[in-house]
């Protein structure tokens, strides 16, 4: 029976109505260059970005790609609207692929124009189609242009950004999120975003779409402040206490190297209220120092790009808990399926591969069935994403990731998780990071090792042996689980997404 | 361009996934006959409306239209879930309508079952079509049913709710809200619930789906108490002191009664956070009141029937701004019209119409084409609702409704709001209620008259005199605004929606 209701699509056009019409005066703050700062109204934003899609237009973006190779700042935010309110899909590109991988995406997604922030590789002009823009010129654009009009009317189903999977094996992978998702997912964001916050999103608007933060920040019309190029803690540090910042969001890795930084340097951060973290479990040392020291609370979100970002939550207070991926937001439902492929129990016993569908989860790769065919499941007659992270679930639905399918270790029949391992070394006090590994044991299929950064204070000071006692110590782990080999390093690489690279440490360990 | 995003319903079957699976513990109490209380868990209430479709798949609900006249309780719950969970719709009578307005809507929507808590009119049985159950069966039916194991699957646009306006002119007027919309709405309103929030919707269930935030506090698995049958302002007290009720809706003409009758009763209302209040403009003394005594902020939210309820709000901190309808809820958009059908000015000054689209406004009334003609004006080449409110909306999008377009007073060619005066006369400390009307007059064409009800203890002691010195002394209104005469009543008429019914004024004042 049908509803009365009208139909009115969730688009970007709707959050752009709220920015121009009811949050004119409200800020956003922008760094650059040289921490040069640039600042201005949602108002002076709304012009600038009509004027960019006066420019745009004329190179017909209607269902055509735009890339961007760019950084947190005011010009890329302003593509972010400019391009899917033109019926055009935004491909953000991350900055830390490899010349050949931009080389790849960019043809891939055929992108007819990109934009960027610093210097390119030469080799991007002279091996893809597109027209390159420098971010720069964006100010001289919107100084010639006179306003749009009209923007062109979307279905809210329709393309808004792209990205690409950091790909840890093959090309990466491409999924476009839509107006609806972007819309939806903004609104459940709205339950941790509130209007009189002052927002900096460090999570790189290159990838994910900075977990759509800007767009839920600019929805509830809050203060935005945007890190720009590359920041370091020291322009975390002094963005939070300017601008008097109360939300951040980024990986772990990031708030990591940002308290050890606030340990030699003093900064008044006492208007932080929040941070929301993910891509990897915040670890317990870390949150404790933030909520003692600071007074920051630390909320551990889980998401993949396959799900647009922040998909669950953990909203308990207890720090115990802070490694336990929480609840989905509304509207994104998910159970885990056994290797038998059946539906596991909700026990917080049984372990098994999360899937998952719902309002941001995606149907499929663009443009590439083979792997599309790998990614799916149909359970219950429902068509559900295999998420790659194997999880228990508790019967009130609390999900634990144990480890990714791939980073697993199987030791002698049985399972070690290289996730559980890495944290109880993290909250070793000496240790500031850790990743466990397996490699090849005639013997047992595999066995873990681990390789450890040590705090500054602590090099040259601490042992293996140290290490393995203090996991001993915990009562936590049978025997066989404690690495073989603790190897001490100064660095651990990270994937363009500021991930541990198993991969890289797996083909090191391998030689 | 396509997303790869995958098509994922809005559907209330996604609400009740929640409840069943993350919110199991979860606490619902429901107040019945004689103060018996009713306390359950989320789970238990899965499992009954489980049961209780097992029971209606047998009318074949799908499609069709089940009635409801029934008060705010666990068993009126059970069926906002069961009914649009099998495909179909669940129409709330207003408990409150004439038999023969109940006959009419009962007819028009075609209601194959009707459910209702106490006695009904002998008349409806006889001139009707529909099957007559009585809530208490409903613990009988589950009793012997068994669960159902799948609920039909439904489009997102399909129907849910179906409600009627409490018909100022004419038949009732009826409005049939989707899943996508109660699930949009819902959404935005977790931006006021919180999980640990205990809500009491006082606002009934029987008509606009009680604001929708029965749906929107199990979306976030909230604790939920319902009042039950007719409840007093001593019930209200008592459920809050008792279950620790942190937030309640309802309408200011209950909230004034609540707080006249605490002046006289010790309760412990402490853990009161806010009041969401709607429907009309709460008075500023009652705010006050409840902020200064009680530490318990009032949030001014608007909406109507054609917009399900809460469609803005008002943010404000500031009480002497508290009159104001505030800005739109994400997905809602807004104008104003001047006389000549042109968009107003935003300048806070510029009187026109409200009109409005959105995810949660509707397109047209039920089956009826003449009065769904007269109440949409397209602007822009977009399709609005006139509202029937007159209003200024300032540069930020902040909405102050001035008058009802019927309920302005025209006098001497100038227009005399009868919202501010009658919030005036209230602001005077003896007042409890008042009114104001326009009354035919030769020589000006309207003119205002009050009516007034004063509080107890100064009954006979004020004079229409006092009340007139006391609108002179505010320095606010021009001499030709003052009411020509003050009517000192014991009650006010009020609609069955408990607005005040100028209706019926009307009708007596011209006798």
């Amino acid at each position: 029976m049908k509803s009365t209701i009208m139909d009115f699509d969730l688009t970007i056009h709707d959050i752009f109505w709220r920015i121009e019409k009811l949050y004119k005066e409200k800020e956003i703050v922008s760094r650059l260059k040289d921490n040069e700062i640039v600042r201005y109204t949602y108002l002076d934003f709304s012009k600038r970005v009509r004027k960019l899609a006066n420019f745009l237009k004329k190179y017909e973006i209607k269902n055509n790609v735009v890339g961007s190779i760019a950084w947190n700042t005011h010009r890329h935010l302003e593509l972010y609207f400019a391009v899917p309110m033109l019926g055009g899909v935004l491909h953000t590109i991350n900055v830390r692929f490899h010349p050949t991988e931009m080389e790849y995406v960019i043809n891939f997604a055929k992108d007819k124009i990109v934009f960027y922030d610093e210097e390119i590789p030469k080799s991007l002009e002279e091996n893809t189609n597109a027209t390159f823009i420098s971010m720069n010129t964006i100010d001289n654009i919107v100084k010639e242009e006179t306003e749009i009009g009209e923007f062109e009317d979307v279905n809210e189903k329709d393309g808004a950004i792209m990205c690409f999977t950091s790909g840890t094996t093959g090309h990466p992978k491409g999924v476009i999120y839509s107006h609806r998702s972007v819309f939806i997912h903004s609104l459940t964001l709205l339950s941790l975003i509130k209007e009189n916050d002052i927002v900096m999103p460090v999570v790189p608007m290159f990838h994910i779409s900075a977990w759509d933060v800007p767009f839920a920040t600019m929805m509830t019309g809050s203060k935005l402040v945007l890190p720009g190029i590359k920041p370091s803690s020291a322009d975390l540090a002094n963005l939070i206490e300017k601008e008097r910042v109360t939300l951040t969001v980024g990986a772990p890795t990031v708030w990591i190297s940002f308290l050890d930084y606030l340990r030699n340097n003093k900064y008044d951060i006492s208007s932080l209220r929040y941070i929301i973290t993910g891509g990897a479990e915040p670890p317990k040392g870390m949150v404790k120092e933030f909520l003692e020291k600071y007074g920051v609370s630390v909320i551990h979100a889980w998401g993949m790009t396959e799900t647009e970002a922040i998909t669950t939550i953990n909203t308990s207070k207890n720090i115990e808990e802070i490694s336990k991926q929480g609840i989905s937001l509304p509207s994104i439902e998910y159970t885990l399926i056994t290797p038998d492929g059946k539906e596991g129990q909700w026990d917080g016993k049984t372990i098994g591969e999360l899937i998952i569908r719902g309002s941001w989860v995606i149907n499929e790769y663009y443009n590439d069935e083979k792997r599309t065919n790998e990614s799916f499941v149909e359970i219950n007659g429902k068509k559900w994403l295999k998420t790659g992270d194997l999880v228990v679930i508790s019967k009130d639905g609390n999900i634990k990731i144990v480890d990714r399918t791939k980073d697993i270790i199987k030791s002698g029949g049985e399972w070690i998780s290289s996730i559980d391992l890495e944290n109880a070394i993290m909250s070793y006090e000496p240790v500031l990071e850790a990743v466990v590994i397996g490699v090849k044991d005639e013997k047992w299929g595999e066995r873990p090792i681990a390789m450890v950064v040590l705090k500054d204070e602590y090099k040259n000071k601490i042992r293996g042996d140290d290490i393995l006692n203090y996991l001993q110590s915990l009562n936590k782990f049978p025997k066989w689980w404690l690495p073989d080999k603790i190897l001490f390093v100064d660095s651990i690489p990270k994937t363009s997404t500021g991930k541990l690279d198993k991969k890289v440490l797996r083909n090191i360990t391998s030689k």
